[in-house]
């Protein structure tokens, strides 16, 4: 989901007004970003609140490519990291993952094994339909076992669009949090629903419901499925004891729009690039009776403080034996304070741009390669900023393009290298980046290893269900990342 | 200002409280056009209710050339045009114009001759300065009599961007409402600043005060000063027997940025443009005790609209000997109501494009010519969509672009013409362009016709400030309209 893609941030047909709401009543942060332009490092990153390229989740097989985990995969989440239920353990949370997990599918990396207490989802993204023989399709899983498998067990009609798994985790999420309330036991639940990731899909109430066509009917069911939450909540009498915040784990799929894509609003580009609109993300406070109604926050947020934050309200401390990128955010949401730190856009093992303050400099541009691009593979269609959206990776390092995002949120125009207003942000950038080159220990890249035979042939329950298939030869091969 | 300039149109610096305030306590139209993508006829257009072609504000020296009132112009709106205000005098009401005329200049043009009561404000936009000898400055004035003239007597600052006028403007609005209100006669005020109209001015205490620069700082101004006019309706307890509409003359003029422009959110290129970011415009109606607070619609409105709704509110019927394009928005605001009507998409004397339900069709393209381009006047910066941003006036009447703007807002996307969607809503929309042709009796041109001896050398009242200046002999041409 992009940022434009919420009514409260200006999607012209206004169809989400559930999180419209949700920001009436709480806080909306205008600029707020992922962690990553592409979805597993977001994630590994928010339950980690640590970067990508510290958490393992990148790659380097090749200069400033973003990788992700598709089911031939062979890394994943390293037992080393300490993801944020782990640490909500500690606190008496039960904790409980809906959807999407996309930290690895290889048994080490189970969710429950990093913390989660429950899980209903599937490991990766809900591609397909595969043929079982080149690809098994992904399995759902609850809980230590698959349950049956997208496609097969779990339908998405690929014409119509059909699929009714956000009512599927609609009623997870619900269930879960009624189980708390009635056991009186706090609680941590990650509601990563992913019906705006192409195959875009929408059960059939909500289809042909949008002005936007499919990829607005799935917008709208979110929406829609946002609001019955945050009712139950009210319902149950826990609104107030309960924080939530929703966000996105990266810009807009523009290569999938018209049909599937979506909206970051008057930002460049989408998601696989470092681009305002790869990164800047929708992002809504909610914790009535804490958070004042109405309230915008101008933070430069990030989904790694969610981690910070999510320990602060539990009470807890933040790993002190690591680096941690997030920071909590408490003294903005609940004071209105507003802390100085920067925004780093990395793309794979590279750190594209800076963001602080209002200025963004870019020490590499890239959109995607001629290559893909004349594949029709276009990251920005419709936008061509010269010597900004290049098909080429240029690097700026020694003079980097400087952009003034109050003036210019379009990455437009960059400033003139001799101005005096880029000579004072500049200086304070390099120095930004200069300690956080120093003391970088980047991680074990985790996103390097692909191999068919780890794929989820067999994943655990698959015997009981008679879902078992057989893997091929075990073929360990360097990913290929083009973008 | 472009739609995308107000917080609750997706503005990411979110810096107009006061006019989100009033869209929260009103009824925000999302899809509400100018009906032209230049200010004088979207101006003759708002007052007249009519088209320009209709009314005679376009020119027929070019095909499709957009076409407004300099200083050198020698037309006008014609007597024969009837303006909202001269009816609503019918109906007992006070009519005054704060801020720009933008109707004509020369004697005849008088907006005391068209209907209003008093004046305060300009004749042209407040371009300059000028040298006396081959232009001079633009006049300003109360009534009858000119006052002053920008530069000389109301100072703006071109280095700093500093002007007090939109706080003049503002009192003569708030001195305005006073004074009906304690006379008990009903009253029209129009009150047409200019601020964000390059060269972009704003007031001493708002100056640095955006996120946006100097541009943003006019808009936080305005901002502000629509807040005071809006509490000002409230203390006088007046607020519920006066109707307030908030929208602009045409879209954000890119050109102007980054320092002086402003934003069309999602939308394609700016100002001079017949796509969308050139006439989609903010608007909200705002009648406390009337309109439900909080509403938002779908309407496609028109400025024209307001010439409509303005007459039937004041219970008057629009005059039944000529054309009306406007529709009365009452049932739209007051019941919700959704009436069924076209938005036409001109450029000067030919029909660009036409917009039916959620359906545009574009006979014609073009941004602006290569000459033009290559001098750096762009007006889709950033943006290029192939085939759709020409920069050669492309013909599409045999086989118009189709875009559907539900699920491509940003005009990116033309539909396949052998598509079903395509011939039924071609077959439709073709139907109503036949009969708007069929119906259309075009006005005498009135922008055809340039003579330096029309310009604002010896208004009235310039014998009294000694603000006389000698005419050159006349010598009438054909405007140049490059657009």
């Amino acid at each position: 989901m992009g940022w434009g893609d919420l009514g409260v941030f200006g999607e012209p047909a206004k169809e989400t007004p559930n999180l419209d709401q949700m920001a009436a009543e709480g806080m909306l942060f205008l600029d707020f970003y992922t962690a990553n332009p592409l979805c597993s490092p977001s994630r590994a990153a928010l339950l980690t609140g640590r970067l990508p390229v510290r958490n393992g989740f990148y790659t380097t097989n090749g200069h400033a490519r973003n990788a992700y985990t598709p089911q031939d995969i062979v890394g994943g989440i390293p037992d080393s990291e300490l993801l944020l239920p782990e640490l909500l353990k500690k606190a008496g949370y039960t904790n409980k993952i809906v959807g999407k997990w996309h930290l690895g599918h290889q048994p080490q990396f189970h969710p429950l094994r990093h913390g989660f207490d429950e899980w209903f989802g599937s490991p990766n993204c809900h591609f397909g339909p595969y043929d079982n023989r080149e690809r098994p399709n992904i399995p759902l899983y609850r809980d230590w076992d698959m349950v049956g498998r997208y496609y097969e067990d779990f339908k998405i009609d690929l014409k119509t669009g059909e699929a009714n798994l956000t009512q599927l985790y609609l009623q997870e999420a619900l269930d879960f949090i009624s189980k708390q309330q009635a056991s009186q036991q706090p609680f941590f639940l990650y509601w990563a629903i992913d019906a705006t990731h192409a195959p875009v899909y929408a059960s059939k109430q909500f289809l042909g419901t949008s002005q936007r066509g499919l990829y607005g009917d799935a917008v709208r069911e979110i929406d829609d499925s946002v609001g019955k939450i945050l009712k139950h909540l009210q319902q149950l009498g826990i609104s107030e004891n309960t924080f939530v915040f929703f966000t996105s784990d990266n810009g807009a799929a523009l290569i999938s729009a018209p049909k599937q894509g979506g909206s970051n609003g008057p930002f460049l580009c989408g998601k696989q690039t470092t681009f305002e609109g790869g990164m800047r993300e929708p992002a809504i406070a909610w914790w009535p009776g804490h958070i004042p109604a109405g309230g915008v926050s101008h933070q430069l947020g990030s989904v790694m403080d969610l981690f910070s934050t999510s320990l602060s309200l539990a009470g807890l401390q933040p790993p002190s034996d690591r680096q941690i990128d997030g920071i909590d955010l408490l003294p903005v949401i609940l004071q209105g304070q507003l802390i100085d730190r920067p925004i780093f856009y990395y793309r794979g093992n590279e750190l594209m741009a800076v963001r602080a303050g209002l200025y963004k400099a870019h020490f590499w541009t890239w959109s995607n390669s001629w290559e893909e691009y004349g594949k029709g593979i276009d990251f920005c269609p419709g936008q061509s900023v010269a010597g900004v959206t290049t098909h080429t990776q240029e690097e700026h390092t020694h003079l980097p393009l400087l952009f003034h995002l109050g003036r210019d949120p379009g990455e437009r125009y960059p400033l003139s290298f001799a101005s005096g207003e880029y000579q004072q942000a500049m200086e304070h950038i390099s120095g930004l980046v200069q300690q956080h080159k120093d003391t970088l220990v980047p991680g074990q890249p985790q996103l390097n290893v692909c191999d068919q035979a780890v794929m989820n042939w067999s994943p655990p329950g698959c015997e009981k269900l008679g879902k078992c298939l057989k893997a091929p030869e075990s073929d360990p091969k360097k990913c290929s990342w083009p973008h």
